[in-house]
C-alpha cells in the first residue's frame, strides 16, 4: 500500500494556504469527498482496455480476421488506400497526444506521469463521443520531434487531440501538426476551453439579458487557454478584451512578451491599459480566470454591476465562488462540486465526433463557434443563473455538438 | 458494395496456377470456404475497440478518473516513475508495430494496407494472451526513423511486437530496438515462427521416436523466418542445417550474400553443399519451407525415409500436404484446413504474457526455447502424426507458454 500512503501525504487540495480559513473550510468540506485510497484503487492497471469487435473463438473466425482472410482486405486497401477508412479502426481513432509538459495544474511532470490524464481523456472520448481513442505519450519536448513523430504515425489514427503541452510551444506544434496532417487536429487546452467559455458566456449573457458584444472582458492567463479564449471571443465580435499574464496586463508597450503575446497585444486591450489586475478589473463586466493565480475579493468588488465571473482554475478557482457571488450576477468554475461547471468535456467529444462523421480534414473557427452555440442550445429552458451550461454528464451535449460541427464543416472557411 | 466487388475480382488463392489440377481442386474445395463478402463485412469499421475499465456515468466517477482525482495519481507517478507500471495501462500494453514492408505473402503493401493484419494480431494478443494491444503502423521504412519513433513512444507501451518488416532490415531494426528499450521486444516473423517450428519438431521427432539432434534439416527461405529457425535449431543442438534462398544453397563460397546470410553460411551447411534444392534435399530428414517457393514432388521423393515436411508458406504450402505425405512420415503446414497447423499464434501471446508477468526486460533465447517446449508439452497424450502441435484455439497453450517463459526469464542468459 506504499502508493496510497504516498498519495495520502499530499493534501487533497492545498486551498487552505491560499483562501481565508472560512473559505478553505467550505471548499474542503464540499459534498464530493473522495479519498486517495478510492482514487488509486480505481487507477490500478489503468483505465482502458482493448476489446474485439467480434470474438476469435472458432477456426472460422480466426480465418476471417487473420490469415488467410485478412489478406483479402489488405490487398484491397493496397489497391485503393481510401478503403482503409472503411476496413480499419484508424479512420475514427483519436490519439490523445501529450509530452507531459503542462499537465493539469501540475506543470511539467513528464509523459509517464501524464498518462493517467490521457487515459481519462480517451475514456471521455469513448463515453461521450462514442469514439475509440488511445493515449500517446511522448518522451520528447522538442516541437520538431513531436511533429515528425505524428507524421510517421499518421496511418495509425484518424484524428489528433493534443493535450497538456506547454505554451508557447503548443501554438507552434498545433500549427505545424495541422499543416502536416490531412485529418482533424485540435489542442484541447486551447480550443476546447475557448469553446466552453464562449458557450458559458452565451448562457450568462442570455440569462442576464445583456449584449455580449458590448461586454468589457478581462482574461487572467495568457497561456494556451487564455490566448484561445481571446481569439474565439474576438471572432464572436467582442471588442473590449484585456488579457493578463503573470506580469500584468498584456500591452504593446511591454518588451518582455513572447511573439504570441506580442501579437495578442496588438489585437486586444483597446483602451491601452497598463498595470495589473486592479487596473484591468475596475469597471469590467466579465472576469475569466484560466491561470492558477488567485484574485483578491477587493478587486472583484471593483467590477461593474451585474457582472460575470468564470473562475476556472483547477482545482483552486481564482476566487471562491461563494465570495464572487457577493459581487457578480453569474459565477462559474471548473469544478464539479459548484454550479455552472465549465468543463472541456462539454466540447471535445462532440467536436471530434462531428469532424470525423463529416469526414472533415480541419477543425475550423466556424466549427468551434458552432460547437459553442450547440452547447448553449442544450441548456434551453433550464437556463438560470446557476445553470448557464449543461451538465458534463448530459448525453445530449455531444450529440448536439457533433451535429453542429458536422454541419459547420460543410461551409468553406474564409 | 464496390469493395466486395474489388475483392471478388481476386481469386481466393492462386494455387491453381501453381499446383497440378487435381491438387488445386483439393485445396480450393477444402472444408473452410469463406467468401469475400463475409470477410469484408467482418472488417467493417475495424476489428478493435477501446473500452473503459469502469464506466464514467456519474459525477463521482468523473471526479475519480479525471479531474480532480487523476491529479493525485499523476503527482504520485511524477514522484516515483515506477508507479506508472501499477496505475496506467501502458506497462502491459503490447504495441504491434509494422511499416507494412513484408505483409503476409503480399510483400511491401505499405502501412495503411497492413493495418488489418496488425489489428488481427492485437485481437489475438487479447484473445489468447489476455493482453491489451494496439497497432502502430509507420509511414517510414527507414530503420533509423523506426527505432527513433519507438524510443519517443516508449512511455506509451510495455512491450513491442515487431511485425511484417522486410529482411534484412528487420534484423537491424530488432537489434537496435532491443538495445534502446528497457522492455520486451520481439520480431514475431522471426522468433514466433522459430518457436513454433521447434515445438513442432519436438512433436514430430517424439512421435517418430527419432533423435532431434541427429537430423539433417533443410530450410527453404533465408529471410526473417528462415534465419530465426536456423538459429533456434542450432541453439537446440542440431548441427546439420542447410539453408536455401532464392538463388540456392547458402554457402561460404557465394559472393551475393547480404551480411546476415554470409554470417549464416558460417554457422550452417556443415557438408559444404552447393547448388539448389535438389542437392540440399537428397537424403535430408526434414524439409522446412518458410518461403513462397514451391518444391517439386520429385525432390521431396529424394528425402531419407521416415522424414518430416513442414510446408509453412501461406496461403500456398511449398508442396501440397497430400503429396508430401506420400514420402514423409509427418507433414505439417501453416494452414488451418489441414492437420498440424504450425501457427505463430501458438507462441506470441504466451511469450509476451510470460515476459510481462515476470517483469522481464528482454526476451532471451532461453525464454524462446522454453516457449517451444511448453507448446510441445500441451500436446501430451494426444500426440500423433497428424497432431504434433496443439490447436491454435487451445486455451491451454498460452497459459503453459506464459508460465514457462516467466520461469525461464528468471534464469540469467549467458
Amino acid at each position: 500500500m506504499r502508493v496510497v500512503l504516498t498519495g495520502a501525504n499530499q493534501p487533497r487540495y492545498d486551498c487552505r494556504v491560499k483562501y481565508p480559513d472560512a473559505v478553505a473550510e467550505s471548499v474542503s468540506t464540499s459534498h464530493l469527498v473522495i479519498d486517495d485510497e478510492e482514487i488509486f484503487k480505481a487507477h490500478e492497471g489503468g483505465k482502458l482496455s482493448v476489446q474485439l469487435s467480434s470474438p476469435l473463438d472458432t477456426q472460422r473466425a480466426l480465418s476471417i480476421a487473420y490469415t488467410p482472410g485478412v489478406a483479402q482486405v489488405s490487398r484491397a486497401i493496397a489497391g485503393d488506400l481510401s478503403l482503409a477508412e472503411r476496413y480499419t479502426w484508424a479512420n475514427r481513432l483519436v490519439v490523445v497526444v501529450s509530452d507531459g509538459s503542462a499537465v493539469l495544474g501540475l506543470g511539467d511532470i513528464g509523459p509517464a506521469a501524464s498518462l493517467p490524464v490521457m487515459e481519462g481523456k480517451s475514456a471521455l472520448f469513448k463515453t461521450f463521443g462514442g469514439l475509440d481513442s488511445i493515449p500517446i505519450v511522448l518522451a520528447t519536448n522538442d516541437p520538431d520531434e513531436i511533429v515528425e513523430t505524428l507524421i510517421r504515425l499518421r496511418p495509425t489514427f484518424g484524428a489528433v487531440n493534443l493535450e497538456d503541452i506547454s505554451a508557447p510551444r503548443c501554438f507552434e506544434i498545433e500549427r505545424r501538426v495541422i499543416e502536416a496532417l490531412d485529418c482533424p487536429v485540435m489542442h484541447d487546452d486551447q480550443h476546447g476551453t475557448a469553446i466552453v467559455v464562449l458557450a458559458a458566456l452565451l448562457g450568462a449573457t442570455k440569462v442576464l439579458d445583456r449584449e455580449m458584444t458590448s461586454l468589457r472582458i478581462v482574461i487572467s492567463g495568457a497561456g494556451a487557454a487564455g490566448v484561445a479564449c481571446a481569439n474565439i471571443l474576438l471572432a464572436a465580435g467582442i471588442a473590449d478584451i484585456t488579457v493578463l499574464d503573470s506580469k500584468g496586463i498584456v500591452h504593446t508597450g511591454r518588451d518582455d512578451l513572447n511573439p504570441f503575446k506580442a501579437e495578442l497585444a496588438q489585437r486586444t486591450n483597446i483602451h491601452g491599459l497598463t498595470g495589473g489586475m486592479a487596473e484591468a478589473l475596475a469597471g469590467a463586466d466579465v472576469f475569466m480566470g484560466v491561470s492558477a493565480g488567485l484574485v483578491p475579493e477587493e478587486l472583484i468588488a471593483t467590477m461593474a454591476p451585474n457582472g460575470i465571473v468564470f473562475a476556472m482554475s483547477n482545482p483552486d478557482p481564482e476566487i471562491h465562488p461563494d465570495v464572487a457571488r457577493k459581487y457578480a450576477a453569474v459565477v462559474a468554475t471548473g469544478r464539479s462540486d459548484f454550479p455552472n461547471q465549465i468543463n472541456n468535456v462539454l466540447a471535445f467529444p462532440g467536436v471530434f465526433r462531428g469532424a470525423l462523421d463529416a469526414g472533415a480534414r480541419r477543425i475550423t473557427e466556424r466549427m468551434k463557434v458552432a460547437a459553442a452555440e450547440a452547447i448553449f442550445s442544450v441548456v434551453g429552458d433550464e437556463l438560470a443563473v446557476d445553470h448557464i451550461v449543461p451538465s458534463p454528464l448530459d448525453p445530449r451535449v455531444a450529440l448536439a455538438v457533433a451535429a453542429a460541427v458536422a454541419e459547420a464543416s460543410q461551409v468553406a472557411e474564409h
